[in-house]
């Protein structure tokens, strides 16, 4: 019997675990197995890079879960620095380049995996290739920042985006001493909550000394006699700034895929079926940040670009090239932040979220502690919920506050995928004492407002 | 129209809850409530008690929720060191003695909360009653305690028995500078833990330097001339003490309505529908550390004695009488606690409690961290997880770690609620940033390894 040919195309999470899966699962003289990666490093951590930025983390060691070596000591062929520069789906085969030799090569497959990730939004702006202004999605990325971060130390940051990024790299800039600004198009930061819970981020953040500008759009990054950048300028104001990270998003990097007909979304990330194999291509799988999924509450695929999905995709792809059975099943929406003590959880749909999927919804907020209010240590958070109307089905939890508020989405994200209602979840048997949590945990009291607001909308 | 006549006896956290909601949902012309406490308390946290002996809550002010005079104010005629000595069933009356005065009367209801609580397991041991030993279950307790401990520091205190009221007054003790010995029957403490899981916190224990005694049945509590304690005689040995505080668990306080013929089950709890109405009768209800409450997961009944359920049972005893609709549809067994800064979780079946109940299983274990592993902060943490074999349904969790172990029971709380399968679980989108998990989750890791176990177990 020959071999079976995997090739993996993206050496990070999603493709590195579904490369390794496969080995555990299937032997060399089974499965001969060669990943083509771009970039230098492979299985590294990019929601790390904000705390290597803020000198929390030592990097870019530290990020790094397994290096190219380790993976070749596993039986896998991994090639760095290289990219693949045309895939040729009916020929079974792809086109690598080495960048360092610029030598090109077909190799065929039996397996294909495509795990391409994502590319930063980087606006064409004026200026917006001048020295001092970074993005923050490779590790290559991070390194060229604390770089300029230590060769000249200034004073002024101006972040552009108010997402998770945004919020993560102003802590990180707030620690190294800069005055920071953050710039971000909406009315409200953080536009993964409802506006009325970016509010209370915004509050948070302008306590802790960082200045907030929204409703503002970038136009232009001025640039000094050496190139190098002075100021962020809006629509409406000039903000000087000695450093500037670009915080605006992702998209899934797919050119090469749709340059072969793959099937792609709304949102350009590939589709796939749910055991993660490109839809109508047997043999191909794809996943991480160049894929949709399905959001189980909604019922329709999104793009989401979370490490955490990534490993899970590599993992279902894995089993399944090498022969197991696994599928993933699709989220709910999950994710998790903080900006210096104050954390951020969300899960589920937002208000605009569930009237786009043509659901119906009642909310309700309450302010709670994340311990029993007597204990020390206890800290506010606001607990926001929605609930279909007449059925009373859980559809989303937002929570800001302080420690002990994020994880507490879990709770949430469980009873999604569960479809419970919000009086079912009045109901759950959530751990308490004292130091965890007041004798109704937050989630619960939010659950029994919303309850109550379904059976107030139903009465009505 | 006359008012209907309430009557609640028992003035902590089941009782006065329901008597505030029944309170909310009928105005005093339709509803007369009455409550009866022996105590001088009303709506107090007992389980603050170990945080008030530590020195960390300031008592017992801020641990009492609501006292009996805003109680009043709230139209309840809630009616302190009163205590009921008699209930009459047929005649629809409870016999009530006041306990400054001794003067008893009789009081008819429409409506009956039997709130009785529990009272703590106090051996009938030669020295049992000297000065200087403890009960935690009231706040009386708790100030005699503390009172004691001002008025003649030591340096020596013994607690018996190493459950949660246990293992809290340890942490509570070492923090007053106490040299602290716990001793145990069991052969390890928290026996609401496997005995391997139980081991953890041993080691963790001794770690902070607490003398943990294990497999050692107190027989006597030597005192001085002056009547009061200086040793716990164990069935091996002595262990000097100047203070001793038992902690020996809880058993339902139903002595009145056992009297007066209600049923109970196996641990004396009384035995109710899921509106918490005493099973057979139609206008007594009862909730709280009284009452035995339905395991989900094992479909028995079961005593647990914890704040937040008797708080549960209180809201929907109190919308049931008011006339509204509510129930308690049963409890997965979780529980938190911690020691220092080591954390405790539990929810669903021990090993030993899944075989009682006619189930098969396999369980996986695994190491972890709290956080990413890069991230500071990051604290091991172990997970053990029971699922029922062939079907692969989760049975039970259990955590010991550091700081963010404890709540991360919830998300298996409510998988166990939801009937959840280990394998579904794995696919669980759960909050991912490096502040707060690595890319797998802990549970989620543990649920890998409990798939896997399932299937390994199904193939053989």
């Amino acid at each position: 019997m020959t071999a079976q040919r995997l090739v993996v195309i993206g050496g990070d999470a999603a493709g590195m675990s579904a490369a390794s899966r496969a080995r555990r699962l299937r032997k060399p003289g089974e499965l001969e197995i060669t990943a083509f990666e771009r970039g230098r490093y492979s299985s590294y951590s990019a929601c790390g890079i904000p705390y290597w930025a803020g000198g929390e983390v030592d990097g870019p060691g530290a990020l790094i879960a397994r290096t190219p070596e380790e993976h070749r000591e596993r039986g896998i062929d991994l090639r760095t620095r290289t990219e693949v520069t045309e895939l040729d789906v009916d020929g079974g085969r792809v086109l690598a380049r080495d960048l360092e030799t610029g030598t090109e090569r077909w190799h065929g497959y039996d397996h294909l995996v495509i795990a391409t990730g994502a590319r930063p939004v980087r606006p064409s702006l004026p200026g917006i290739d001048a020295r001092g202004v970074h993005g923050v999605q490779t590790l290559d990325d991070g390194q060229a920042l604390i770089d300029g971060l230590e060769r000249a130390p200034g004073r002024r940051a101006v972040i552009v985006g108010a997402g998770y990024i945004g919020v993560e790299m102003a802590e990180a800039l707030v620690r190294r001493g800069y005055a920071v600004t953050v710039v971000e198009r909406a009315a409200q930061p953080m536009s993964t909550l409802d506006p009325d819970m970016g509010a209370l981020v915004r509050d948070a953040m302008c306590g802790m000394g960082i200045e907030v500008v929204t409703g503002a759009a970038v136009i232009e990054v001025r640039t000094g006699a050496g190139g190098e950048v002075t100021a962020v300028v809006t629509d409406a104001a000039e903000y000087p700034a000695d450093v500037v990270v670009l915080g605006l998003g992702v998209r899934p990097e797919t050119a090469l895929a749709r340059a072969a007909g793959l099937p792609v979304g709304e949102s350009g990330g590939l589709l796939t079926d749910l055991a993660m194999r490109v839809r109508g291509h047997g043999n191909i799988w794809a996943g991480g940040d160049c894929v949709e999924v399905l959001d189980l509450v909604s019922g329709r695929t999104r793009h989401i670009a979370l490490g955490t999905h990534a490993n899970k995709h590599g993992q279902v792809i894995g089993s399944n090239v090498g022969g197991g059975y696994a599928t993933f099943p699709g989220v709910v929406g999950t994710a998790v932040s903080k900006v210096c003590d104050l954390e951020i959880g969300r899960t589920g749909l937002l208000e605009e979220q569930a009237t786009a999927a043509g659901l119906r919804f009642v909310s309700a907020t309450t302010e709670s502690t994340s311990r029993a209010g007597y204990y020390p240590g206890a800290r506010p958070m606001t607990v926001k919920m929605l609930a279909e109307r007449r059925t009373g089905r859980l559809l989303g939890v937002q929570i800001v506050g302080g420690e002990g508020a994020a994880k507490r989405v879990d709770v949430a994200a469980v009873a999604l995928t569960a479809r419970m209602t919000v009086e079912q979840l009045t109901a759950l048997d959530l751990g308490y004492a004292p130091p965890f949590s007041p004798v109704w945990d937050p989630v619960l009291m939010a659950a029994r407002r919303a309850a109550a607001a379904v059976a107030a909308d139903a009465g009505g």
